[in-house]
């Protein structure tokens, strides 16, 4: 069943930044599964998937993220909080790996995936350390669009946060040398019947504004 | 209506980068619309929405940005073209812009808005030209996330394109000088009968690749 252009716009019109959540209800199981996968299942460029999405179970370890995120409430008190982390690198292993897995599940032979390989040697040999990792981390802001989008059309609220210090979830989460690092955070769950935010008109430019035709 | 979880999921499924569109089918207006205006509600950090989408309709323009994307049929047979933009700068005018928008849309005094418009333009001073078109660029990738998925559980099918020129595109598209820059494309319609990838086995890593706990 797919959605009819109502159901789509009420689900984008449903969305909002949640910021105070109801810290008493939890994600069912198959949603939150479901969620899960939605994440698995983001495209990215060449299909590299630069990423480990980190779910944050440990009630302790979200008290002393909540401490590194500016003690914004959400990432204590909503039911789940994902941290999405980028590949700090692209190399070889990366490449080898990924065209592994697409032989693996395709049943396509590794020598006629030789250029798709070159491809990507090629494409990655073309940027610097710093490039590697502001790519991986855009396609990683993919992840992060479908992931709202995918909870809103369940109904699920959700709050972006950016307002972190990335360097200290790292700390936390015990990254440094394992070669991801965060790049943004979300928190999903159900907005407190309190929350403000949520009956505030949506505020967006007018289409005119960011919309052009040529 | 919201989607159920197997919804959703087969949705997803349904969604792969369609390499060959069939060229003579239209997406029906009222879909194009809620779609335009998916583009339009995306969420952006602190609501700034640092981009400008364009759907270029000229078909002559079409042609010649097919030329600037390795001559990838898509950007000419699918339905439609957009063309995602992100602001190259964060200056005064585009905080201010955005604070009077607010404003208007939410009945709240400009004055009421002062803490809002500090906080943005001193996280904006605290990165250099070239970090503030990242971040701008990062955004628009929430944007690209946003247009596929919604795009997937109306049933249309996508393409995203960053195997472009962004700067001959820029070119194209008369962009230099305007505040605006390439960041990616995506193409939106319906798959061609004859796509083999259409029913290529969906290949991802292994969601304990990518999934971890803590």
């Amino acid at each position: 069943m797919t959605m009819l252009p109502p159901e789509l716009l009420a689900a984008l019109h449903f969305r909002y930044a949640t910021k105070a959540f109801d810290s008493t209800r939890k994600i069912p199981a198959e949603t939150w599964d479901a969620i899960e996968q939605s994440l698995v299942l983001t495209p990215s460029s060449f299909g590299l998937q630069p990423w480990k999405f980190l779910v944050i179970e440990n009630p302790e370890i979200r008290e002393t993220l909540k401490a590194a995120s500016w003690g914004q409430s959400q990432v204590t008190d909503a039911s789940h909080l994902v941290v999405l982390t980028a590949r700090t690198d692209l190399d070889k292993a990366d490449i080898d790996s990924w065209v592994a897995r697409l032989s693996e599940v395709q049943g396509t032979p590794l020598e006629a995936l030789a250029g798709l390989s070159g491809m990507i040697s090629s494409f990655s040999s073309s940027m610097s350390a710093s490039e590697k990792q502001a790519w991986n981390t855009r396609q990683v802001y993919i992840a992060l669009g479908q992931l709202m989008t995918a909870a809103a059309v369940m109904g699920i609220d959700t709050c972006p946060l950016e307002g972190i210090s990335p360097a200290d979830y790292d700390t936390i989460l015990e990254l440094n040398g394992t070669g991801y690092a965060t790049a943004v955070a979300c928190v999903l769950g159900y907005r407190a019947a309190t929350d403000k935010y949520a009956t505030a008109p949506k505020a967006r430019f007018a289409a005119e504004k960011v919309i052009g035709r040529v």
